[in-house]
């Protein structure tokens, strides 16, 4: 059974603006530890950073046919998500796609396969977070469903759901935590500030985080190395 | 039984000059998707893009001395395809090699195993497609063949057949596909420049190439997500 | 048993300020080709080379609180290296670590496990080796060990040794050779120097190294391929 | 927040039970292909084929502090599914879990990490489905939650799903489909068993279902190779 | 262009038989250490030990199609030979199409992909090498070819090739040299006898190879480490 | 250099052979979780159980000339330990080696590379634990060592120290720590069989280790999931 799920609400745009600015490192955190996809999904080029509202494809493997059926359920701020149904590292998407992506305004594309024309896309300042590089193409012959839940990389993504991406992978926000996890990022940042200022002027973590009673109450021992030779 | 064919017949130079113009991807189409060497293989930096005819070497794992046997057979154009005839991701090429290489006009380097000093290639620009990248040293012990058909990377090279590479990978062109295969490469890329104006301007895919009805006969099945909450 | 070994001896600074103008690939073969970590340790940014003396942890998987323990032991000149017990992919160091490494003229990070926040430890150049990026985050919950012998990266590493990397991967130096192996490098780039001369002016490494008679003894033929077709 | 659910209601034991008579392969294919479990899954022994119901436990790396928890969670019927939440090849569970779980009526553990003791796992015949063996120990320091849904190798599990495995793997069943699956497979076991036969007798597939005349429509050439020699 | 060719030269068939008495270790070192596919093509089950003529199958990822088409192919005493165009690890081959096969005659079955049923298969002693166990199922959508050569888990195969599998992994002899290899084999495992005798009688490789005088003027040095401790 | 070091000093026999008694699981943890070497190395048969006292090869890559050199050092009751001194999948050792090795008493090989001639081996009842199973033949061109310290799969072997193998992987137990680590290992053993005979009463290793007050305080909840549907 092969569905398109049509106008899927999306994640509360404020909350996805305001995720943008938060590295995915500090999201992951934000929330828990959860939504973190498999560290084998790596960028494109390095430097990119964004945030954006999730449109899933469901895919046979080698058969991208249903990414062509999924641009048009995108919108502007959107992220395209896309799951084949079985491993492969064939090479589903390209520059075209990249540019019809683009001219609706879509802000990048998290695919647990291969991409290619990488330099096109790079030139173009499309992002894309994949396992593989690869030129192989894929066929059109069979049929996928866009809108659905999909598993990406490990991790579970709805339609809607927020996914943030930079040079350390892509993490997924559950469309109703988003703004939540916008503010407990914002507040783990203003925290970790504090902290940079102080470890930057040479305090020790050690003492920041008050971890010494706690070692020595767990048996770690200290003992002079210098005799050594 | 070792041996180095010499003065192997080279794919037509204006093919190959030809081919150079054209990615990887576009050229593995335009051959019917065969061809392709491994997604493994990667640049050692990004940005390079070669067409070259391949002066092919098998030799033994953790084993270069036939690299050097093959810079003799190397002339102005070449790319030299390196497999080892078991898995190793050693360090079988180094800055010297480069320096050998591009004094003769080789135009880069495949090998399905690791190359090292990739800070002094990328400075020299020499461009190097490898599997990994590993300081580890070879021995210079047991022969090898030069100039006879090997698998590198799990595609079939002939001596004299066009290595095309670029970020996306690696291609091989028979020699005596080359022109024709330039040619349809040509043709493709205008295809796609018709359909690139058209998909930036925001038609979709779905209506450039009719998609729909097919999708439809097919039973794809189109629901209004909206009321989801 | 979990122990902080303090004030361990470090390998002569002369000798590792000097081992830091050599690549990891001419040091590795300086000292008879041992030391070098598996060739999976990549850089987050290319072009980083440093030499610095070890400081070693030994530590639970998906646990990073040694680090934090070992900063205190790191001086300036010091190398960082990280080696979980159990294979992890999890990111164990991020900013607010390098930081205060930084701090303390800590020269780099080598761990056999994950690093996250690479965007910021990029700008701020603090060089990392790791054998993948993951913003997975880590507990502190249970001890380790701070400057005893460990396995990294297939490795033995003792701390205080010298720790040489740069785009080509990580390679150990043991602290009693530095000198030695310093010399053995500076001895090993000077006759390169010479080949590299004559390779660029055209000649062969064939000739260079005088292999054309042993080739033959063993048995290679050479044959005449320009009649093929 | 960690949770331990109770109570979570079952798929319906007559519908697990006449699963249990069908493979893997037969029931992925009769739900349409989804739900199967990454094929690095293995079984540590050979023969074994179950079907039960899920406990789900989700947990941090290196810590099977929640496997004791989910145990009195278990009853007659159940399969274990543990899900670390990041990537860890250590061994969680070994020979005295087994006993724990089998004095509970459990059929077998699914578990996307590594297990030991198998030689007595084996021995007293408590199947596990693991993605490596690992004698490699694990703490008990860090909370996670039981019957919640997890991400297991690749496929969303539910509590109270149905868990099909044997030799070619592992598969889940939603339990609210558990009794159309189970029907659905049965229709395709006696289809089968028909082609079986005519299969077995020496018929060819190419007839049974009728291929001929769309391959030829499609293209398909046939030509005598005979002569090549 | 997908194309079946029919007819094709199978080696001779007293060569393949005996090579069907040697192992894959002897076979691939009696041919110069040439022919030997991938070490991660494993048996389905232990002892099976087979030699046949190749009908090779080139198909798209993740579509069996084409074997359907192979069966009609092959006969008495043949392998099939099965090599995607792209990385897949879906299960394309179960025990019904093994049936087939087997109801012709066919020795077994090498895929450079997954297989599923592996139960049934073994319980009907039909021999699979494979990267992989997996039920996941394929399509039968897009075409490919039979009986042209294939790059199969690395190595390169022609139809009519002899294909030597055992539990050591996949060898490939070149239909033109069946007998002569057969013959080297033979005379391998002849000397590998004498050896063996004396080997089991308790006198050392090193005197019976006469690698003493070698390895002291190469330099390896005897040291007494008696006294360590 | 190149050394074999003779008579060096083996662990305490009785030692060796009361460690003999235990899985390799438990001897990891009762010295205090050390010592493992990395979960790839598999045995070639189920049921091996094997201690026995290091005898180390360090050796090029693809090269198995040091194996007939360590022969000559084996005595009674040694095991073999082979690391090549870079990544390699080659099939190094075969039942020729194996024949030599057990006319001498030897109980098994450890190999950080490839076996070959697995069905050979096996029927001698000769156990080898190795990363992978491969006909690739090795060279005989190339120095390295016996008895020298070697890192193996990631754990540091030393002469004369003993190493623990059973179907769990492979465990190395320092030479001077043997009788402790047999002594804590028994203690272990004698503590585990209390265990299991509660749980296999049916007890919960929650309440037999006093776990429950602990994850409540910790925050551990438990909510009634019955009324889910």
């Amino acid at each position: 059974m092969s569905i398109v799920r049509t106008n899927t609400p999306r994640a509360d745009r404020a909350a996805v603006d305001r995720l943008a600015n938060f590295g995915v490192a500090t999201v992951h955190e934000a929330q828990g530890r959860t939504g973190l996809l498999a560290p084998g999904m790596r960028p494109i080029y390095a430097g990119a950073r964004i945030a954006g509202t999730a449109v899933t494809v469901s895919l046979p493997p080698c058969d991208n046919w249903m990414i062509h059926v999924a641009v048009e359920q995108c919108r502007e701020g959107d992220v395209l998500v896309v799951a084949p149904t079985s491993y492969s590292d064939a090479g589903y998407f390209g520059e075209l796609l990249g540019c019809s992506l683009q001219a609706r305004g879509v802000r990048g594309l998290v695919i647990d396969a291969g991409v290619r024309d990488v330099r096109d896309l790079t030139a173009m300042a499309f992002p894309v977070w994949s396992k593989v590089i690869s030129a192989q193409g894929t066929v059109k012959a069979t049929l996928g469903s866009v809108n659905v839940p999909v598993v990406c990389a490990g991790a579970l993504v709805h339609p809607g759901d927020v996914i943030v991406a930079d040079d350390d992978g892509v993490c997924v926000v559950p469309r109703s935590r988003a703004m939540k996890v916008a503010e407990a990022s914002a507040a783990r940042e203003a925290k970790e500030a504090k902290s940079r200022a102080r470890l930057k002027a040479g305090e020790l973590g050690l003492d920041i985080y008050d971890m010494r009673e706690t070692l020595a109450r767990l048996g770690l021992e200290y003992r002079d190395g210098s005799a050594e030779d």
